[in-house]
């Protein structure tokens, strides 16, 4: 078994090391860009350095990867409105034909002999505890990892980034909510290795508290918490989802069980047909839902908590409504779509209502009389110490509740509110067999789901 | 107001106070029954006493009722089998025609000039706390009783009793678990008359303790504690259902706010015919379920417990297997019959089922090794931190799953699972229809209901 994981590792290991002549071909692009970016200080009535991060910097890209991340590093005493304009200066100098991006400050991404280059401008502080923006971070993030990682961990991190973008949880963006390359890199050299981290993460009982420097001040309710050695009250796997952990550790015991390349391939289901939605409707039971509408023109980091956010808001209420959601999720790509699987589409005319204890006069007594006058109520009765009434139920199917104005009564994304209200597509059972033609892969996901 | 509300009690005590000749027959009866057990107890080997004890002793009965109470009274030294048997010997020696029944002890039951006799051996012990059986305690409440309910008072009980049994609560069988005519005489006491019982209801907040005597010892956890005067570790309203008491103060609220006679009648419905039964149903948009077999062959206050366990168990199971129980209620005359109103009668092909969390490594991975070689099943993916499957449900219908040998797992009492092991007839939808014939009067309460 040992044997048959080395050579699985060794063929992953081969592939993903970028050859002498794609580390020249990054080599060269990179001093070239070093020389225009230090001219273009060099203009500047300030001081500034320049210093390449992220991982061509580390030396744990993959094979293919096509990223430089430039930091240009102003004196922390910099006027913000001065750092961001002179950012801008140099960013449009080296890169004439380059867009403007926009994180903690905006910066300038642009395209140089083949590779897509970031120019991020930060604060040149004294230690990662005195940042003044989150990106000032970075410099010590690759300053800690260049002393650490020698050319066969690079390599081991390379595996590592491999496997998880093979499993689906590679990226701390909030699509993903997965590993950070850092994070990658922190637990690659916590464990020594690729397969030491398998053998430990398939181990795991969350949640699992890694301190490198142990130096940790601060305490998390995350399930992974790896404190940050450049700064003791962050932890570095924050964004990671629970899910994510819990894949970890799923496939990092498959893959030591039985030892795979394809592990490492992303998971490619085949688009599901609109008959393919139809026959996965019919197999299950249930009743699907989809409200269908225009995404908000918002980054992704914007979009995806939203449409979290708005999914359970609208789960929440389906479920409160007697709509017993089954299973739900949010796809977005042209268009964004809250979906979700009941296993209840239907009610009674009639919904129980409970009053107060009938003990509390006050209050009884005024629940009793505006029910005794009212039209259409059963009741009310007593039941254990409460009066109670069964009255008409304001829905009795999930889609007219979908298609009335109490859909904007849940706790809605602020840009998904807006974009409802601008229309929305309203697919109840077999409409959703429509959404396969924009949605055919997150669709087949969705009906053949896997860890 | 109060004249009205004075007025009307003095129609309803005049109706309910025996009238000269009426109690002058029952002086007499009692007279001749003391005589004949007196005759009958000179015959046995022991020494004993005959009391007359309950409403007709306390002069507290209802015009028209016929029930006469006649305890016979043995050394509190006597063998329980020599009780038993000298108790019967009696009995039968007075009311050769009676029958025998079963409380504590046999005992003997039958018809004396036109009234129904209850001759009933207990033993004489020194105080009511050192009792030998329950029926021991009756003579010291007639005691107790006796000595301070003088003529009005007695007048005051008499409209009381008629009050609850005009609102459904009075008797302390356990198919009504109300009020006991003991109870009744208490409250009104504690209250100095029926309207000064009514105005306390109306304010009370359960849990109300009374304790006429102020020598409590234990603590309870009913919804209303009068302690017994007789016994400081009894509550006399131990068998009084949160319904009831909720009831009693509702009335008392209603008579108080709008006196009126027909509050003292027994509330009649009039039948459900079938049609009624269907349009009710159709009105609501609910699924009632039917479960009807032979009612066993028990007494009532054996019956009623082990129906209403039968329908907690059935209702709980049906809750848990997704089957929305909207309200559910037990009939029994000829047959017995566990009605259930359903607000959900139909399920997905699917079921959602949690496996444990991927971090405890053994059962998660006995779990995921286990659903990812089954057949028919979606899964096993990550949800938060475990593993789930959506596997096939085992009842996709009510009506299946109250058909099947899964009727019998729920708890069921003893009785009833016989019976049901016997046959039973199983009834959908508007299949329900078909109890009218038995139980319209049942069903127009159902779907009627009041407090």
């Amino acid at each position: 078994m040992t044997e048959e994981f080395a050579a699985v590792v060794e063929r992953v290991r081969e592939r993903a090391t970028p050859d002498a002549d794609e580390r020249e071909r990054l080599r060269a692009a990179t001093d070239r860009l070093v020389d225009r970016t230090e001219a273009a200080i060099d203009e500047l009535p300030v001081d500034a350095d320049v210093i390449l991060v992220g991982s061509t910097a580390r030396g744990t890209w993959l094979t293919g990867d096509r990223d430089i991340d430039l930091f240009v590093r102003f004196p922390a005493d910099l006027d913000r409105e001065d750092l961001e304009a002179y950012g801008l200066q140099v960013g449009w100098e080296v890169l004439p034909d380059g867009r403007e991006e926009y994180a903690e400050h905006p910066y300038v991404v642009g395209e140089f002999e083949g590779f897509t280059v970031d120019l991020v401008p930060c604060y040149d502080v004294a230690d990662a505890t005195k940042i003044q923006s989150a990106v000032d971070r970075t410099p010590f993030h690759t300053a800690y990892l260049e002393a650490r990682l020698d050319e066969d961990l690079a390599a081991e991190v390379r595996v590592c980034k491999a496997f998880l973008k093979g499993i689906g949880v590679y990226g701390s963006d909030l699509r993903t909510r997965g590993f950070s390359g850092y994070l990658t890199e922190l637990l690659v050299l916590e464990y020594g290795g690729f397969r030491g981290l398998l053998e430990a993460a398939a181990d795991w009982q969350p949640p699992v508290e890694l301190d490198p420097e142990a130096h940790g001040e601060a305490t998390f309710d995350d399930p992974l918490v790896v404190i940050d050695p450049t700064d003791p009250e962050r932890n570095v796997a924050a964004v990671c989802a629970a899910e994510n952990v819990a894949r970890l550790q799923h496939y990092a015991r498959d893959l030591l069980a039985d030892p795979r390349e394809h592990v490492f391939e992303p998971a490619d289901p085949g688009p599901f047909s609109p008959a393919d939605v139809r026959d996965a409707v019919a197999d299950r039971g249930t009743t699907p839902v989809a409200v269908r509408f225009d995404a908000p023109d918002i980054v992704e980091d914007q979009l995806w908590p939203q449409l979290r956010k708005s999914l359970d808001g609208l789960t929440g209420e389906l479920d409160r409504r007697g709509f017993d959601v089954f299973r739900a999720e949010a796809f977005a790509e042209g268009s964004a779509v809250l979906f979700a699987e009941l296993a209840v589409a239907e009610r009674p005319a009639v919904e129980r209502h409970a009053g107060p204890p009938v003990g509390v006069r006050d209050h009884a007594t005024g629940f009793y009389e505006k029910y005794a006058a009212a039209d259409g109520v059963y009741g009310p009765f007593v039941d254990g110490d409460r009066y109670v009434v069964e009255r008409d139920r304001e829905f009795t199917t999930a889609r007219a509740f979908l298609d009335s104005d109490a859909l904007f009564d849940v706790a809605l994304g602020a840009h998904v509110e807006s974009a409802l209200e601008d229309g929305y597509d309203l697919l109840v059972g077999d409409e959703v067999a429509t959404l396969a033609a924009e949605f055919g892969t997150a669709l087949a996901t969705y009906f053949s789901p896997r860890p």
